[in-house]
């Protein structure tokens, strides 16, 4: 080995101005919990946003398959042309849409397709409108290229879910996005407010990008794309949620014919292309269908059973949460520091749980998100666990 | 379905200036070439940089073994510790160098690490040193991030690498980015030379990120890291080239420990996390060194077959690669338009192949790469056919 060079001449090299962003801090309560489960404590997880689930065993069976058969190189940078096919079906399967294959690009995870979108659609200093509270890291990569956020508060008075109003009171907008369902609520937007504000955005030529990655986990009506009212929308999705694939990374986008090549050069040189071996997961998974359905009915039993024993550990307050698997509570009545109550949960009554400051750094200091996409058992241990350190 | 609206005023969204950054070329053959594949012809894959082997049997049972026993949920920002732990211990082994698995950043492939880099070090304005011939990703990904590239032209000259008179004569650099061996042209940096440029960089505070990508795939001395001379480099490797893992978008990057939090804050914003499938392949493939150094025999022997066999059809003048899995033709004697070659050469002779114009837009209208990354097999008939087509 070579001796290092210890130049007494050295600059440090800093860090960028726009890497000063906040930790997406689910990321972080993941890290303690797993820290504490090394230590040998027992914790119930309802910190992230992943269901408990494996992908699908079609999909499963279909990427064994794959193994022994193909080398599992890069795939064409928008994605492999079956999987674009399949998912432009399930838009006629969904919605009664029909979408040209050649519209869907194939990304890395949802996290992929927001990249995409924004570099596409956004210069330096684009003002970029979302919903306080909402997903963190969409302010958190906008911030890192350099984009400002105009931040649309939104509380109890309506759903939890931006009107015309709302979004006009932000000034001027060069792009916004909204996701419903949403998190961290799982409140949604109405078809009609929907419609609304997809020509809304239309008419001042403001790039509308819809945020869909909770479709299909719905608990009353189903949720309506922004498809069925214009074309001219960035719709992502992802294999994440509804089809229990997180970890495998592998999303979509759908956009505007005339962009197609665009995001495709965009894509060739940023990612060159989505793991070969997730895509090839996720044409399976459309054949595994029922059993994404019965675990949508785990989450429903899931949230039923939270609706009915969250209050009896004094949380009582909850968002309308219709689809997504999240309750958003106000734990005002307990803390004005939810993260100190977050990080207490964990050690005493070993379950993680996701403070509010995620999702809204004004208001989340009193609320906090519980996912309640694991298990029916793990989801029973977790409120039996905060009934008993309630002393309820 | 509702009625999509059309609303007489509306005004069309228009793509980012930005967004605006030439297609990724080779990915546009290799679209090219697979469209011909569908119309029936027989086409040898010489342009993508990529081996025409799977991942090792080592990385496909791990799979098989995680698939059947893990839900492949999302893993930590900064990936699996255990893989950390076996990227660390690889500089042990490949070089003598001691890492702290904690300095081991895990991403989804170099593509990934790329985008890291440049977002913890360059703020929008930044000037980044690179070399043209080069990695053409590079520049774009730069561009897409509102950074200023400064081409440093490298020749026959000083053997297709530069030296310290190169780099000072591009001007004011905030940061320096070299590939060693390098792509397009397989050519190496003495590990003199790295020496003399870590130092340089570090003296001037300028950053210096070093891609790795090709290491292992040397066949005459060794290639040496930067971080045998300095702690404060950026390297980039990835399990794409030696590891024969090209879709699985699974590589790496080693950083200074204080960049760490802000490139695992970036990383949990951008990317959540590296697709789990693959970093068990990853964690896997450590275990098939022995089948790894079997392919690498694979790459000397297509080498040593190519350097005999292209002379003979007309293409003689390479630079001199002792790294990767490619040759980088001069072929000016043939043509001034590399890209109406290569289009020939794939419909006539049914080979695909590169023009240098993605790697250098002065002067690769002249250059083609050829990528020697097949089995010995498919390179011998690529040179019986471009022999053929040459007439000789």
């Amino acid at each position: 080995m070579t001796a290092k060079i210890i130049s007494r001449h050295a600059q440090a090299v800093e860090a960028s101005r726009r890497s000063s962003i906040a930790s997406f801090m689910v990321m972080e309560i993941m890290r303690a919990a797993a820290d504490r489960e090394r230590a040998g404590a027992s914790i119930v997880h309802m910190e992230v946003g992943q269901p408990g689930t494996p992908a699908p065993g079609a999909a499963r069976e279909a990427v064994l398959t794959a193994i022994a058969q193909s080398t599992l190189g890069y795939t064409l940078a928008l994605g492999l042309p079956l999987l674009r096919e399949r998912i432009a079906q399930l838009y006629h399967h969904w919605y009664g849409v029909t979408i040209a294959p050649e519209r869907v690009v194939v990304t890395t995870g949802s996290s992929g397709a927001f990249v995409l979108a924004f570099l596409t659609l956004f210069d330096a200093g684009a003002r970029v409108g979302l919903t306080s509270p909402g997903y963190p890291c969409y302010r958190h990569i906008l911030t890192a290229l350099d984009c400002e956020k105009a931040l649309i508060e939104i509380g109890p008075e309506t759903g939890w879910m931006p009107d015309i109003a709302h979004i006009e009171a932000a000034g001027h907008l060069d792009g916004l996005l909204l996701a419903s369902p949403a998190n961290p609520t799982g409140t949604m937007l109405t078809p009609e407010r929907l419609s609304d504000i997809t020509r809304w955005c239309a008419e001042r030529g403001v790039a509308f990008i819809s945020d869909e990655i909770y479709h299909g986990l719905t608990y009353g009506a189903p949720a309506a794309t922004a498809l069925q009212f214009c074309d001219d929308a960035f719709v992502i999705n992802s294999f994440s949620k509804y089809f229990s694939m997180t970890g495998w990374r592998v999303g979509w986008m759908v956009v505007p014919e005339r962009f197609v090549r665009v995001v495709e050069r965009i894509a060739q040189n940023l990612f060159i292309a989505p793991p070969a071996v997730s895509q090839i997961a996720a044409i399976g998974a459309f054949d595994g269908m029922d059993e994404l359905e019965r675990n949508r009915a785990v989450y429903a039993a899931n949230r039923a059973l939270l609706l009915n024993e969250l209050p009896k550990a004094g949380f009582e307050v909850f968002a309308p949460a219709d689809g997504a698997f999240y309750l958003y509570a106000d734990v005002s009545a307990l803390t004005s520091d939810s993260a100190a109550l977050a990080r207490r949960i964990l050690d005493e009554a070993g379950v993680a749980v996701t403070p509010g400051l995620d999702f809204d750094a004004e208001r989340g200091h009193r609320f906090l998100r519980f996912s309640y996409a694991g298990t029916t058992q793990a989801i029973a241990e977790a409120a039996r666990r905060l009934k008993a350190w309630r002393g309820a």
